[in-house]
Order: structure tokens, then C-alpha cells, then sequence
């Protein structure tokens, strides 16, 4: 409804257009001429927003209280920001799913990489998790609801809005259904169908991002001894079995998410090759004697803040070097972080220092980042949160 | 035969042994004493390196002449480094392809991070190609030949020693057959057979290194047109065209390059969906008025030097610019660059400031370097010389 000339407007201060001009797609809160006006304006709010020098950049949400406090929804100054509009925005996101995948089972919307910023959305068939990160997406979810329900019809949406950057935005920490029954849900991946809990897992409850890096190391697994530490609902550890592995070893701390794991492993019958070990999985690692030809570490992120990150890139070398040691000669090792706010390069240096640590001379076979159902704004390079290493043990 | 007690002494220099101390597979002119009777060695002698203060550090490959002097072959000091020791190193080189890799078409050997420091073997079937880039593998060169004889009994082994890094260790350029009788080679990949030449084609006749991004490109190319600039021998393309692309057209100023691709798409009845345009692929780019779902752009290396980078980083962005032109609304672009003197940051920066140039707003799906058989070795990140994106274009 809401179109240009009824949008309150939000004018860049003198000189500060440059990275709006340049195309990014937020304007931070020291960009923005803060009147009375902007800072009374309700968060999440679509607002027009302008330069100094008059020029029209386009439909911003806009959230006074925000660091980030606007962010781009389309350049386009005319376009109504309605159910329509989502719509064809989340018909664009999907035709581009369709074609990199054949089931539908993926992240159907990251964030500003998918013109719609502060927005997850991850799809199980016909059912669907929404993270709405924002205030902006947070007012949006009806229309967000709308959009979705006539695009793919779904039983099921589950506003995941649980995630600790909310509270940046203001907005509470909270997992609601927005429409139809709670009910079981499954991920499938590399032919095997795993249960979701929509509800009580982790983030949206299962991993889109590491499915690339899954196929890649089951691929390696025939024969096998593998051990799969920070297994969650088993995704790694399974997909080896499936793949021929002689022994998986799947260690979590979650009762939850191992039981999900070993129904998943009874229903593809490779329950005789799996066991479950539940524990911290860094101390499980310390404490286990045996060695695997193939271990994964793949653990939650250990920098949840910048001022986490020299701790974190502690704790990471210090899981190679654990994991490291639990390589059989000639063995694999696959290793990830989720953390933002560790690097790459950061990354793999902790890494290579822990393996050196294990005394073990290691090739570097794979150095990837999450699916391309996880797109990058050239802009915003540091959403590429996935950091996953291949090593090869000799 | 060579063991420690006789093989020549080379020392470090006093306070020059921290790198080599740390595992670095290098030892630079300015950190050994170089004697009289050092520079008196021939080039690609076995010799073993110890430091001031007596420790050793086993045999390595030594070229007085070249800046980097010595290259580590093992810390064993009593390995004898000869054929029985050259096929046990290749041995394991084969074991981990063999477990990477369902068929023989593969690189065998990737220098340093396979412990043969200088030396590139490309393996098809039977076929091998060989470059030894060190005068320690030139010397080595009928160590290897037997025990690549001993270990896989190939009809061929073609030395492909034309690269021109062999100049910075005085060694000559040229193709020499090493062992059986020239004759056609093909490369399996992705279901197609693509003949390769051996002898007159470029680098070592085939690019295993893209194996993955042409799998990549080829997964969304179902009845999509799709441009194959730098085409060569047409391992993009063809896989496209046998994926379900509707039209391909491959791009190439090599004559050679493109008849064989036709052969490979003749043989695969891929032909009347293929076509082929001889020219200068930066002009041709320039030239042609078409748009494609699917451009890739995948030149030779643009920086041969490291003075080189500046011009070769405008060269990527001017590449970008063209070949983003060319992408339909909501295609794809695929962009490699296989400079060793432009680091992955760099150029994925050029690349989207041409994509920028040409007005286009593209969201990242991939970025990614070589397959794994061509390792990394953990203190040489520079080796990691293959950079490719793909990029969606809305």
C-alpha cells in the first residue's frame, strides 16, 4: 500500500552517502540525520530514504535504535512494499533454488544476498523456518506469512526467532508457530531423510550450509572408522555410514539431537554400524583412546561477539590439535567454525597451529564455505560465516 | 643409493633456521652458507642440510643457482632417495586419488604438498604427463620414470618441462618423450571423453583443477545457452551441452583447441548444439551482441610475474565487465583466474567492480579454488593459485 510519497522520510547526512551510492545496503545509524521525527518513526518501519544532495536511494526498513539503521529493500523509490512485492521477491529466491537443486530442501532466503535483509528462511518440503532478524522483517512477517503461504502453500511456518542478534534490534527471543500444526519435519540430504525438531533444535534445527562439505566427506568414507564430534543430529556421521563407512562414532552433548540421530540411522538400517557417545565434545575428544580415518569437528560458534575472537581462535586450535590426534595415519580430518567474527585466514592458521601442535604434517585438500543456497552481497563480505578445511594426515 | 654420510653437506647460515625448523619445505640462497664447494654443486644435487647449530634436517633437492636453493625431500636423514624411495612417495600420492577419485584422470603429483617439491604429474589412464620444474627433478627424472613404471606400468610418459618457471633454475624448455610411443590421450571427466594433446597442448593438455567448478557450471545448465569463453578443448562447455544446455557456443584464438573440442562433441552427439567461434575471446566478448544464461570466462593466467598484477587485476576487471554483459537477467556467471601473482581477495574485488562497471547487482554463490588432488602444503598458501566465483546476476 504504502508507496513513496506516504513513506516518512529519512535524509543521509552531508558526505555520508558515499557507501549507499556505491551500493551497500545499510546506512548506519551515523549516516542518518536523527530528527525528532526519525526517532520517534516505530522500528521497522519503511521509510524512503535520501541524500543531503536530494538524490532518491530507494524503500528502507528503518529502525531508530539500531546500529544498522536502515537497510536497503529496493532501490526503486515507486515500488509498494505489500505481500506482492515479497512475493515476487521470494519467487525470485526460489526459481534460483530451483535450479541448483532437485528436492526442496535448502535455504530458501539469506538475508541481503537475496534482497531481502535481516531474513532467513529455511525450507523442509512443505515446511518452512523464518528467522526475522530485524525490526523490519519483524513487522513484515504477515506479509512475509502471506507471501509465502500463496508462493508455496506450506502446512507449516515457524518463526525461529530465537537468535541472540535480535536483541540489537530490540526484539524478543522467541520460537513461535506462525501458521499451520506443529508437526515432525524431515531434512533429506545425500538420500537420507533426517528428523528436524522445528521447535527445540538449534537454529532453524538443521544445517543447510554444510551439505556441500557433508557429500564431500562421504565420499571419502568407504571402509572407514569415523568420528563425528559436534554431530547434532548426525548429518556428517550418517551420510558417511550411508556411504559405506565400516563404524561411525557420533558425539554430541545433546541427548535430544543424538536421539534424532539414531532414529534417523534405524530407518536407513545403518543403525549396526552407528553408536552414540554423549559428552562435551571437546573432553570426549581428550578422553577417547582410539584412533579414526576419518574425524569431524564441527562445532556451534566459539566467538558469539568480536571480543570473543582470540579465545575462540584458542579454542579452535585447540580442537585441531585434539581431533587432530584422533587421525589415523593417512587419515582425514574435516573441521569448520560458524563464527562470524573469525576470518579465514584466522581460521585455518588456528587450525594448522593445532594440527602442528598433534605433531602431524598435513595436506590442505578443501577449503570451501557454505552452499550456494547461502549467497554473499558483494558488499558484505563478512557474511560468509562457514569456514570448513579438508586435511589429509599422512 | 645416497645416504646421509656421503651425500654433500650444506649449512644454514647462524640464526637462518627458523623457517626450516618450522616445517617449511624451502630454504632460500640468503640462508646457507654458500661455500665454494656449495656453489661448486650441480644444480639438483641430493644433499643433506643441517644447521648451525648441528641439528639436521634431513635430504633435500639443492640448486645453487636458484634463489630457492633447497627444497626438503624428507627430514629422514638416513632416507636413500632413490627409485624404491620415488615410488613409495608416489605410491601414497596414488593411494589418496585413488580414494578421491572413482577413475584414472586425475593430478597424480602436486609438488610440495606431495612431498615431491617441483614436480606436477597429470595422470590419464595410462597416459602420464610429467613436469619437473626443479633441477633436483630434472636430475631425479629416471628415478621417477622407473619407479612410475614400477608403480603403475603407464604406455606413455610424456616430460612436459616447457613451463617457463624452469628458467629460474637454468633449466631449458622443451617436450620430451620419456618413456613408449606418443599417441592420443583422452581425459574422462563428468561422463565425457575429451581428447587431449599431449604434446602441443597447453600446460600439461588438460585442466584437472576445474573439474569441480565445470561440474558446478554444468549442474545448472539445463536448457540454458551458455558462452565458453577461453574455451580450450571445451571442458565447460561440453559438459553444459551433455547436461541439457540448449545452445553452446565455445570461444577460443586456438584452432587446435577448438577442433578437438568438436571431436569430443561429435563423439558425444553433442554437435548440433554446439558451436564454435575462433578469436580473441577479450575482443570477441567485446564483439558479440547475444546474451547467454551461462557465460564462464576462464583465461591463462593474465599476471605471469609478480610486476605483472597491476595490469593483469585491470585485465580481470575488464574481463568481468564484457562477460557480465553477455549474462541474460537472472544467469550466471562463472570467472576463474589461475594467476599464482593474484591472491583470491584481489581478485575477487577486480571481478566485481567489472561486474559494478556493467551494471549489475550479483549475489556470490561460490568461490572456490583447485580439486583435491591438487593439495595444499600448509606453509605454501601461495600455491594456492586457482581462484573461481560463480555469480548470479538478477
Amino acid at each position: 500500500m504504502s508507496t513513496d510519497a506516504d513513506r516518512p522520510l529519512i535524509r543521509l547526512l552531508p558526505g555520508r552517502d558515499k557507501r549507499v551510492k556505491a551500493g551497500h545496503p545499510w546506512a548506519f545509524s551515523n549516516e542518518i540525520a536523527m530528527t525528532a521525527a526519525a526517532k520517534a518513526l516505530p522500528p521497522g518501519s519503511v521509510v524512503r530514504l535520501e541524500g543531503d544532495d536530494g538524490v532518491k536511494h530507494g524503500a528502507w526498513h528503518f529502525n531508530p535504535h539500531s546500529l544498522i539503521a536502515a537497510r536497503l529493500l529496493t532501490p526503486d523509490p515507486q515500488a509498494a512494499i505489500d505481500a506482492g512485492w515479497f512475493r515476487a521477491r521470494l519467487g525470485a529466491c526460489l526459481a534460483l533454488r530451483q535450479r541448483l537443486f532437485d528436492a526442496p530442501f535448502y535455504r530458501l532466503v539469506h538475508a541481503e544476498a537475496d534482497g531481502l535483509p535481516g531474513l532467513i528462511i529455511d525450507r523442509y518440503g512443505d515446511a518452512i523456518a523464518l528467522q526475522a532478524n530485524t525490526a523490519g522483517m519483524e513487522a513484515a512477517t504477515p506479509l512475509l506469512v502471506e507471501a509465502l503461504r500463496a508462493l508455496l502453500n506450506p502446512d507449516l511456518i515457524v518463526g525461529r526467532n530465537d537468535a541472540g542478534v535480535r536483541v540489537l534490534e530490540g526484539l524478543p527471543e522467541q520460537v513461535v508457530t506462525l501458521h499451520g500444526e506443529p508437526r515432525r519435519v524431515f531434512a533429506e540430504e545425500g538420500g537420507l531423510r533426517f528428523p528436524v525438531d522445528l521447535t527445540e533444535g538449534q537454529k532453524t534445527g538443521w544445517f543447510h550450509d554444510q551439505r556441500e562439505h557433508r557429500a564431500r566427506v562421504a565420499r571419502l568414507a568407504k571402509d572407514a572408522t569415523v568420528l563425528d564430534a559436534f554431530c547434532h543430529t548426525g548429518g556428517f556421521g550418517l551420510q558417511a555410514a550411508a556411504a559405506g563407512a565400516s563404524r561411525v562414532t557420533l558425539l554430541d552433548r545433546s541427548a535430544l539431537a543424538l536421539e534424532l540421530a539414531m532414529e534417523a540411522a534405524q530407518a536407513h538400517g545403518l543403525a549396526d554400524r552407528v553408536e552414540t557417545r554423549r559428552g562435551d565434545a571437546m573432553e570426549e575428544l581428550a578422553r577417547i583412546e582410539a584412533r579414526f580415518d576419518i574425524v569431524i569437528a564441527d562445532p556451534p560458534a566459539f566467538a558469539k561477539a568480536r571480543k570473543d575472537n582470540p579465545a575462540a581462535l584458542r579454542a579452535y586450535g585447540k580442537l585441531a590439535r585434539l581431533a587432530a590426534e584422533r587421525v589415523a595415519r593417512g587419515g582425514f580430518l574435516f573441521i569448520a567454525s560458524c563464527s562470524h567474527h573469525v576470518a579465514p585466514g584466522e581460521f585455518a592458521d588456528a587450525v594448522l597451529w593445532g594440527v602442528d601442535r598433534a605433531h602431524r604434517r598435513p595436506r590442505i585438500l578443501h577449503q570451501g564455505g557454505a552452499g550456494p543456497d547461502h549467497p554473499l552481497h558483494p558488499m558484505l563480505p563478512e557474511s560468509a560465516y562457514l569456514k570448513g578445511m579438508l586435511l589429509h594426515l599422512p
